[in-house]
């Protein structure tokens, strides 16, 4: 692995504290990053190196944050060799001009900078004044090596900001250098989905409109907004979660195989899905949990949504008319993330007149928690008595005391940036695509229906897919239980 | 449930004293013996009513035999109330006239011995002696309850004795009274493969030749005869455990949906599967584990079979050309018992370059130890490398702690006969279609092959398949573990 910076704007936003310093801290102890690559954090708090090496070794102790390991003082020594801060507003072109002899310095002292990263943990309003003044000092350029950008979700907030943000990227930069984040594509439950679907032959010929009777993807949360009621007032469900990962779910769980494992191969499917679904806005519910409004930073009139459930279909000859239903919410019944493929009943079923004889087959994906895939199956009662239950054949990642441990998806994505592998980003087209299939859905929000932390959100959301014949499935704990 | 008496001819013999005397207690323990039903017991020895229950007494607590769980005093004692014995020759008809009496009499004091199950525990030889006897009381008569017969594998040693006896039984009884017993088809976890395969739809699609590579059924043990020497050198592993256990097992995976649930609609499906193998007498492999010239009451220059191999095919349409291999053996590597539905690879499998990545799925059907039913998939190794892993998506029996208890195949099958439920016992032409197959491969029996014990068995069983560009799967412990 070749040396590289990682100069990352906003090293004291949320995202940094909660993200990239931990995902970092694990890349040392795995010894995935280059003895003599360097971390440049960029903020506007004056610190010195002291104060700056004191702030990254606190946020790792941050409570909530680093709780699933020990950080261990040997690794954060190594790490903290790395460590350089930079203070500065980053739409003051005299900074840029100070961050460039920092680098060029950086440079002559034995730490290459020529290969570049640069994370954009800031401020969508701020982007603009980063592009121009990096072009300014010829930042931009991969000169000597490369140079790339990491850049979070949302891109834009709706088709045509989009479109605009993608312009302003691809006047800086070309669309190789950008790696547009959405997490869930870093998640090890949803790469594997690929693996699963196309390096085993048996599931495949299961996966079209002959054998599925729908599909429905779940995100819901058991908690509330927290203290997000800034962002999240101004986004909402949809926007938050339904733009973006559960779009994803939907095209990694419903593409055709792409010719070969790369970027190029994998986008190109992912995409065919994207722009083949059908927005259906008269089939969308919108929610919004009880108490949402006296949350901290709420407009207390706010209509914002904080549940969603919708109907779309894809308009390709292998889902035709296989319904696909999607709900995302707050301060819902279960935490659960799940994507599940409902199979049909065969017309001859045997034991079909026995009690849940008739209960469909389902291939569940389910990405948090419980990680695992699993078919869900009849089988017989052991006994006497011809008595059917609902089992799992599981694939479970946890489960296995032996099993890996998953990487953070934020590790994930930032050694696929390091290694120059945007599989698993979204590219511009894509964003663009997503934008088009939710603007229509988002024009339908009014005034929400309110709900009861605790339940699965209005009763509104039941009747949407009630009134087709079928029910929301109840995210089952019976399987991969740790 | 009606009330019976249960006539087991051979009370003391080795098959009661380890299987139906245990049987019998877990059903008085679970209550599934009516409270006025009786179990008389027949031997040549004469013994007391104390002497046969302490007889009974102590077989359930012989080592070996009750070892899973504990015999309670309380249970015995209700299960004691109903035991009766007779002692007598079956060839002399003197006996069953004093046995007839026997029954009449315990009718008359409140235990109703209308509906009779005779159980033959007792060498074939004895068989035409008991039935003529039976007649000659009109003991086989169904007058005011029925009268039902339960006969243990082996049926006949070859097709035209197998043909004879069942002309003999059907001289004395009709078809819907003679159970004859597989105690293979008693277990749940071959009967489990009919609802696994026909109350889920996901499976069947799979199940033929446009999906299915091969086919392998393993039968090993690690063991070797034991005491069974006397009995083991007149029959070999090819008649022991070919004809019968490992023909059904191929049956219950191969054979199409039946139309109902019912014991014509089964048996006739098992059938037509046994009618359509093809025996290929050049593709049969005989060996013999060293040291089994040695053991007790085995010949010396004994040429008998304690392993075998051979491949056949399924002669219709579904399984055209899709080999299938199987095997038995005693004094193996492993004692494991499975069937395994190889699938093919697709060309265009994904990832297919990396280590493992043509590796086929495979379908295990396991019926023990691990009982289960798993898929063999591969997946992809949580982390930053494309690296793949065999995994497997399981169903298990016994590891989930909340599973149920699996009943002993015994009780099973004693239950059904007791229902008047023959789904899973073999008919007479059932039985004749399994020997049809076996004695051409028979036939081709002459010197084994000797093989070490701790082995696969010779190296010309390994040369059968690989001659096809095949390898016998090794059993896998890795999945259903407890």
């Amino acid at each position: 692995m070749d040396s590289f910076a990682l100069i990352i704007f906003g090293i004291t936003s949320n995202l940094a504290q909660i993200k990239l310093i931990p995902a970092l801290y694990d890349m040392a102890e795995k010894g995935l990053l280059p003895e003599n690559m360097s971390i440049i954090g960029i903020a506007r708090k004056p610190m010195s190196p002291k104060q700056f090496q004191k702030y990254f070794h606190e946020t790792l102790h941050l409570q909530n944050i680093h709780h699933q390991h020990e950080i261990k003082e040997e690794i954060f020594k190594q790490l903290s060799k790395r460590l350089y801060y930079v203070d500065g507003h980053l739409d003051d072109s005299q900074f840029f001009a100070k961050l460039k002899d920092f680098l060029n310095k950086l440079n002559k002292s034995g730490r290459p900078c020529h290969n570049r990263i640069y994370y954009l943990a800031t401020y969508p309003d701020l982007y603009q004044h980063v592009f121009k003044n990096l072009q300014k000092q010829r930042m931009n350029q991969q000169k000597n090596g490369w140079v790339r950008l990491m850049i979070e979700k949302p891109i834009g907030h709706d088709l045509s900001s989009a479109k605009a943000l993608n312009k302003l990227l691809l006047k800086y930069f070309t669309e190789d250098q950008i790696y547009r984040l959405d997490h869930y594509l870093g998640k090890e439950t949803l790469q594997n989905i690929l693996t699963f679907r196309f390096s085993n032959g048996i599931f495949e010929p299961l996966i079209n409109k002959d054998y599925i009777d729908h599909i429905q993807i779940t995100a819901s949360e058991d908690f509330g907004i927290g203290r997000r009621g800034g962002y999240y007032d101004q986004v909402g469900a949809l926007k938050d979660v339904g733009q973006n990962h559960q779009l994803q779910m939907l095209a990694f769980s419903t593409m055709d195989a792409p010719s070969e494992f790369s970027n190029e191969a994998v986008t190109k499917e992912r995409l065919k899905i994207l722009q083949k679904l059908q927005p259906l806005p008269q089939k969308i519910v919108f929610g919004q949990y009880e108490g949402y409004r006296n949350k901290q930073n709420v407009n207390p009139k706010s209509n914002m949504d904080t549940f969603y459930a919708f109907k779309t279909y894809i308009t390709n000859e292998r889902f035709d008319n296989v319904p696909i239903y999607i709900r995302a919410g707050k301060k819902l019944k279960q935490t659960v993330t799940e994507i599940c493929l409902v199979f049909k009943t065969p017309v001859n079923r045997l034991l079909k007149h026995l009690d849940c004889g008739d209960e469909p087959n389902v291939l569940i994906y389910r990405i948090q928690p419980n990680e695992g895939i699993v078919l869900k199956i009849l089988t017989k009662v052991p006994g006497h008595e011809a008595k059917l239950e609902p089992e799992y054949m599981q694939f479970c990642y946890r489960a296995d005391p032996h099993s890996h441990k998953i990487p953070d998806p934020y590790e994930r994505l930032l050694i696929d940036t390091i290694r120059g592998d945007q599989t698993f980003f979204n590219d511009a087209e894509e964003v663009e695509a997503q934008w088009a299939f939710i603007d229509p859905l988002v024009e339908k929000r009014g005034k929400p229906i309110i709900y009861k932390p605790g339940s699965w959100g209005p009763e509104k959301a039941d009747e949407l897919i009630r009134s087709d014949g079928r029910e929301w499935l109840e995210p089952s704990m019976d399987f991969c239980r740790i």
